[in-house]
């Protein structure tokens, strides 16, 4: 399998971190996903669409959800909230948005950023896509992002 | 607000569960999703992009989507495996293609299905988007569609 695509989601987290939140990232090592990864509270989930298709999930431990929002938004947030909500979304767009720009051969369009709340909660992909996990440490704590990429079949483009 | 587009994915689950399922669906009243939305445990959700962005969320009870996945692959099935998570994400794709064929003027493309799981999650939407969440009863239980859809400004497209 080429996962050459991966590298352009990480060094685009690495990049949004540092210049949206001040926030250096360590990396881990990226793995396929599997019942191991790491899973945290709250989810930014926003597809990918074009000559491949996708999904970029950048899951976040509660703690760093609130301090990135409260960095973002220069207001101080406990808990999970609206304003956290949208801070988490917005994330997830600037990730998969810089990813984007690196990988236009593939010519991805991005759809809205949700995001999943909810202890324990899973976002799983279908059966036939292997979603890569990469973990990151950051001074707020652990966080994990995860991608399933497919690129379409030229056949299949009308 | 227009929202004339939520009628394409009505019709749309309306069809798909006739068709694939041989379930009539009876259909509660549209609204705007707010704390009061119905919630379940298992989530089909992909994204669209093109003309407009959004996300089409097909949200099921337990005892749905297993009997929905045990009719689809004509097997039994009593819990969340991967074969459910799987018929989930196909029948989003399902209702999702076929309004994208009905609402060709956006020019939509669909990214991945993913299928959240786990008790009590919520598939939140940017603040500045008004998801409709459409209630249904079906004969093995209820279900909800929700759908956050923003045509783009022609000034965005490039």
């Amino acid at each position: 399998m080429r996962v050459e695509y991966i590298n352009s989601f990480i060094s685009s987290l690495d990049h949004t971190f540092q210049t949206m939140l001040d926030c250096e990232v360590e990396r881990g090592q990226p793995a396929l996903k599997d019942d191991l990864s790491p899973k945290f509270d709250i989810s930014g989930v926003i597809g990918l669409s074009g000559r491949a298709v996708g999904t970029v999930v950048l899951s976040l431990s509660m703690e760093v959800a609130v301090q990135a929002a409260s960095h973002m938004l220069m207001c101080e947030h406990g808990e999970i909230d609206d304003d956290v909500v949208d801070a988490v979304g917005e994330l997830t767009n600037m990730v998969a948005g810089a990813a984007k720009s690196q990988l236009d051969a593939y010519q991805l369009q991005t759809s809205l950023p949700n995001v999943i709340t909810g202890k324990d909660h899973e976002v799983r992909f279908p059966s036939d896509v292997k979603p890569i996990c990469v973990p990151f440490v950051t001074k707020w704590g652990p966080l994990a992002l995860e991608v399933g990429f497919s690129p379409v079949r030229e056949s299949a483009l009308v």
